[in-house]
């Protein structure tokens, strides 16, 4: 087999994963780094795996690979590539270029995991993407929005304000696509021109909630995504929400809570965040609405920040978001380090994209002089590598687990 | 002298000096610590210090002491003794027995002070009291509760709502006796039948502003307090207000600000009672709200905590509240080292009178079984002290500049 045909079989291997069990899976997941996609998937098709594992899967590879072959499992997956063709869809896998790896993360949270909602947080196997930008380019510069479906007018203001700011900045606004405060964060980054990117709990193709559904094509029309782990046509189960949510924390610098009840799921994502190394951040409200008591419970959490203004909000994900496993970083290298200046020309640089100093200049919002004479040093601190070539990109960064990110 | 004379005559000195100079003044305290307040008032008398402090104390001098003689300085100290006597109001001095120690912390504020606003925060040298309840006992478990003349529904709503739930606890509530938060919250204990100290920038015998006579008669008449550092019949000159806010701060376990504009005095209080090692606590508010917007910057600083109920006020200010000094506590002596029913139990007691196990019981609101099962463990682990007699107190504390609080 050559390369290609190996990293097309991987590929095949993922996609036929991701349709034989429900995303976050520990032991699938922890079968996959061990011995690879493929080989993952011959043991599964074989029926070679931990019972629970088998029995989960049964039914499901009953319909996909009903002769109990291997061959069978990768014939499915290849016409999911091409349904998702068909739909206009971007099918992604680890192994593709687009795959934004600040997902890795979550093989961390997978293994603290204790209780039930954290049993499944492993990382996505695949990502059904739609609408024109990059996912990896849309999701670099990237804050979360959440809060209650349930949602009051202050609550809704101060999203639709907080996203119509982080847009205006350049900030992409990643929510869930809920009534409330998801769909007032949304319209918010729409209202200023921004890119949105919407975490869907079932397929890209059929939106849930369909009333919901002019908002979702408003978001693809203006370069926003629909994302999902789901295939298309997945409908969206409750449980899939929690899930789902993982990958909200996961995918962004930052997580901002604007309004939540005393047991509000969103907690639950800020807590990812916050164990994902993320700014977990919330907005005050009324001490004596109902609609804030989550908000102000977390923000006497240790780690939990206060956030008022979009200013605030860019302070804590840019200044962390440099590096989105901070407070593992080395000293030497951390962003504290830095003035302000080098600082924002660090912000105008990109992990996977290289750029000239006039491109950097222009990201960061600096001069072309100012760019050039602060690019060199920030390669002598190790935040940024220069190419032969005198363009430069962010550094690349490897935690603890060796997982780079 | 008999030690009985030497204690009147260091007495009368320091209500000569109280006369001489504004509270707070760093120069004369620093002096006061030197030589005593007696020796300090002879060179005050005599022209005998520094420039600066000479010429300030000169004209006063001229009224109290016209030819320049130490006795008439007493002389004129004793007469305001028997001027506070004749309006029922009480004198207290650092070497009387009611005089509540915790404000000998304000030594530290002085010595770290550099801005303009900083420079007289020296602990008070003397205070005039109105009102029946002894004021260490008023303040040993006390808050402060301050923020905006200006204040909106909201913020006076939110007062009055925390301190009538402090005051139900039984917790003393301090502010300043101004317009808005201060008023609610001094509204609020009354309304709950506590006990509410108003810290006046003027006399106490005509608490401004005199339109809130009625209420500051109410605080008298339900067992509350007045209390100034200047002599009745001071006028509440603007300077005064900022001077006074450092005893608000030092007084009390935690300061709490319920609402405060971007440039509100109220963060200075704030700040100072940080500084001390006081909990130092904001209340949020909508953020689209001008009158939380100091709050909301203040709770994104490093030490302060955001409260949202009486319940999150009486964790901080009570945990921290066994020590007003608790970052500075010897490890071994930590309250974090306690139980829940030990660190209940410590509540029920005090420095300045010993008590049963059955009184401290009946404060703590535990058994008496309880209380006597735990007393001797704290006594053990150096938090109080066993006297002979079988009655219990806190244990002295002394922070390492050796000023005992």
């Amino acid at each position: 087999m050559t390369h290609e045909d190996e990293l097309r079989a991987t590929r095949l291997a993922y996609i036929a994963l991701a349709h034989l069990v429900e995303p976050g899976r520990r032991d699938l997941g922890v079968l996959v780094r061990q011995v690879g996609p493929t080989v993952a998937l011959r043991d599964l098709v074989a029926g070679n795996v931990g019972d629970d594992l088998r029995q989960v899967v049964a039914p499901r590879l009953a319909t996909i690979a009903p002769r109990g072959r291997f061959a069978e499992a990768l014939l499915h997956a290849a016409r999911a590539t091409v349904d998702a063709e068909r739909l206009g869809v971007e099918l992604l896998t680890p192994v593709d270029d687009g795959w934004p790896h600040q997902l890795d993360d979550l093989v961390r949270l997978s293994v603290e995991g204790r209780g039930t909602v954290d049993r499944h947080t492993d990382p996505p196997l695949c990502l059904w993407v739609r609408g024109a930008e990059p996912l990896a380019d849309a999701c670099d510069r990237s804050v979360a929005m959440i809060g209650a479906r349930a949602a009051t007018a202050y609550g809704e203001h101060m999203a639709t304000e907080l996203a119509f700011g982080l847009a205006q900045r350049g900030w992409t606004v990643v929510s869930g696509g809920a009534f409330g405060i998801d769909a007032a964060a949304h319209r918010g980054a729409l209202a200023a021109g921004g890119v949105t990117v919407a975490i869907l709990a079932c397929g890209v193709d059929r939106p849930y909630p369909v009333s919901l559904s002019g908002m979702f094509e408003r978001i693809v029309d203006a370069g926003g995504l629909l994302l999902s782990e789901w295939p298309p046509g997945s409908d969206p189960h409750r449980a899939r929400f929690l899930v789902r949510n993982r990958v909200i924390a996961a995918l962004t610098r930052g997580t901002v809570m604007v309004e939540a009840g005393a047991r509000s799921g969103a907690r639950f994502t800020l807590h990812r965040a916050m164990r994902l190394g993320r700014p977990a951040l919330v907005v005050p409200g009324p001490a004596t609405s109902a609609s804030s008591v989550g908000c102000h419970e977390e923000a006497r959490e240790e780690g939990v920040r206060l956030v008022a203004t979009v200013a605030d909000i860019v302070e804590d994900v840019g200044r962390i978001g440099l590096d989105l496993a901070s407070p593992r970083r080395a000293p030497e290298r951390d962003a504290d380090v830095l003035t302000d200046l080098q600082a924002q020309v660090l912000d105008g640089v990109r992990q996977r994209a290289a750029r000239t100093a006039e491109e950097v200049a222009a990201a960061a919002g600096v001069s072309s002089r100012d760019a050039r004479a602060t690019l060199p040093a920030l390669a002598e601190l190790g935040f940024v590598v220069a190419s032969p070539d005198g363009r430069y990109r962010l550094a690349r960064r490897v935690n603890p687990d060796g997982v780079a990110t």
